[in-house]
């Protein structure tokens, strides 16, 4: 540990970009916990427990088997590809840690970030994906079927489409644009939890006989406000965090501008479905506000 | 975004402050669900939901209003005035975004953070102010004419006295001092918070006919616990930012001992009113302790 | 307040380490609704608020006894010794508030953060040592005991095992090595718990006559899991601060890999409790879960 070092301007940078990066993906982490309470809310009270053991337990897996696996297959392969290249799979974990970039690895401007904290931040968003699916799938998938699919999510299927774009593949070179991951994260979630409806089909009771639809409110909407929340507070660092790096005066505006814009856009979303829900339904039903409150359409603006 | 700028002094202050207050920012809007969870564990169980949704579409609409109205409102009138200049009301708005500051400006000492990091930590307060009334007219008011009420709160009301303060209208020209919103966001929302009740009347059977009183305990001493210790945590940010900058030794110094005061201020709080419970009541009331614990006075000692 | 200062390098450090610090100790104050939450989910059902009062009381305790006593015990008494030197004892309170350091001092290299920050890092630590007594003598001790001995706890019991290692006591004159606290604050802990369970004895109906232990199962597993993934969060916060300082390109990377190794060994410990508890019991029981997720040892690899 160095005391008192007479810091070059592009070192404190270093150390600004890295505490940044750090806080807002603590921030991150905690939306593991809203989405636990956001799920276990709003499935019937004999599934709440096992819902937050699987959130709990995929976000575990995204820690061990991105740092593992996936990391190196996103970060790691040449650029434009679609394939990713296995060669590189070990490379993280040989050397025991993240690199260490030196003062003169700084000062001449190679890195500005700690890879420690660009890899946590990474890390984070994987179980982020993981936890999309798990809504999705909610009271109709076994425990281990589950864990055995977020082994095969967060070490591969995350990792491959992650390094399409962020990992410089193929569609980073076709200039598709992707700030805070709506396409890497969401749409990865997204689709994995389209495949895992289709094969599992709906709840049981869901439908009668007469193609009747039947409502499961959510046993504990308390508990999913508090998820829907944390969330909330959660986004802060997801989309904040995203520019990874606010060590100029036009990054630390653009950042500003993201928190500005990632609390009215779940503002206007919440409220949009407020209305929308007590106009079609005739009255303010929660579980449609938690779905309007994730928009995150407004964050991206001016980035 | 810019990679590798050498910053002056004056620019790395810069990007330090707005960092600093979105950080706070982040931890005031935690606290939107900390009074969610208060508020819903000492309600009764019937209730719970119902001001729970209050809290979020509280918070959302606080977002909305005070973006689209409020905040020009309070920062865009003229000094030592007592009505605010409506000229302003679209200023906010018809630029879409907070104005970016130049590095021209920065190194010129004109501005030492973001617009939207100030706007940010801004419109986190005005939630707080609402959260106030709707903890006080708990069980006795209606879902929309609650939500006809946040919007004049939000939009005119929190904005009009914030402005005879923070935004350098009469008050703060006659001297008046607010550190951290003891006046602007307390005393507002425990103002509107007194009509409501004033107007609204007591719970329905919570005085009988012999003008007895009957407790109405809360449903859920866990759900509020955890929300008292929420608040908690979100007043480092409440408290801590509000010297809107930590680019000195000096401001470093007083931000950390607002930290250290925010704690042990809630922290005698509390003891006290544990003593004061078990003294009168014979007993260690949670309600009691969390009251107490809301205690800001010792924050503002050496500010 | 100061406006526009320019700040030397040193000075700088000095902001940014103790916004570092500051944000570390609000993310370990919460570990403190996490411990709650985790121990109020893992009681019976009667016990529940009772323990969620201790919680929120043994944390007002601490912040009150290490600012009046425990502080000058730990960090005012002369290097090398055992029994801590009562001379200081109102020194902190005294000079009634933090020192504030010059500009000349931090220019000078003689401190490199805000004493204040200092002091919020070291206060939160206390709570957490409580906490694990708190958990292990769980639905058989009386509030009032239990507040008596939270006293001595925090205000000396603590505060000279502290002084041993970080006050500059004989075990740091020995060579002593504890950097997050697994010795000062969690075997403090734990030899104070195991102390007081050897007093206590096993819960009413733990064992039956012929010696058959009783499960005594969790009454609010959800509130214990996101008691859980709350400490998770705190423990970036717990660990990552323990550097003291993130002020140089050294600094920076030691506290990224901290934060990298935090959520890694916390993901494996999960893990290999899941796996076990699977093996041996056939089912993945989520209180073992949550007793595999505290693993801390990873975090202390490269420091």
């Amino acid at each position: 540990m160095d005391v008192n070092v007479v810091l070059s301007p592009l070192e404190t940078n270093y150390v600004i970009n890295t505490l940044y990066l750090l806080i807002c993906g603590a921030l991150v982490m905690f939306m593991a916990a809203g989405f636990a309470m956001l799920e276990g809310g709003l499935v019937r009270a004999k599934n709440t427990a096992e819902i937050m053991t699987k959130n709990i337990v995929l976000y575990a897996l995204a820690g061990v088997m991105y740092m593992f696996i996936g990391y190196d297959l996103m970060y790691g392969s040449p650029a434009g590809g679609v394939i990713p290249n296995f060669n590189h799979l070990l490379q993280f974990m040989s050397e025991g840690k993240a690199s260490y970039a030196t003062v003169e690895q700084v000062t001449a401007g190679k890195v500005n970030i700690a890879e420690g904290a660009f890899f946590f931040f990474q890390v984070v968003f994987v179980a982020t994906a993981m936890s999309v699916v798990s809504g999705a799938v909610a009271e109709r998938m076994k425990l281990w079927a589950f864990i055995f699919f977020a082994i095969v999510m967060t070490g591969f299927i995350y990792p491959v489409e992650g390094y399409w774009k962020w990992g410089h593949g193929f569609l980073d070179v076709m200039g598709f644009k992707d700030f805070a991951g709506s396409g890497v994260v969401h749409l990865t979630g997204a689709a994995a939890a389209l495949a895992g409806v289709l094969l599992l089909g709906a709840r049981r009771g869901k439908y009668g006989r007469e193609g009747q639809v039947n409502a499961m409110p959510g046993a504990n909407l308390p508990l999913a406000t508090v998820g829907a929340m944390t969330l909330w507070f959660g986004w802060f660092g997801f989309n904040g965090g995203s520019l990874l790096s606010i060590s100029s005066v036009n990054n630390a505006n653009i950042v500003a501008t993201v928190f500005m814009n990632t609390n009215l856009a779940a503002s206007g979303g919440l409220l949009a479905s407020l209305v929308v829900s007590q106009m079609f339904f005739g009255k303010a039903d929660l579980t449609l506000i938690f779905i309007g409150q994730r928009c995150k359409v407004a964050t991206y603006w001016f980035v």
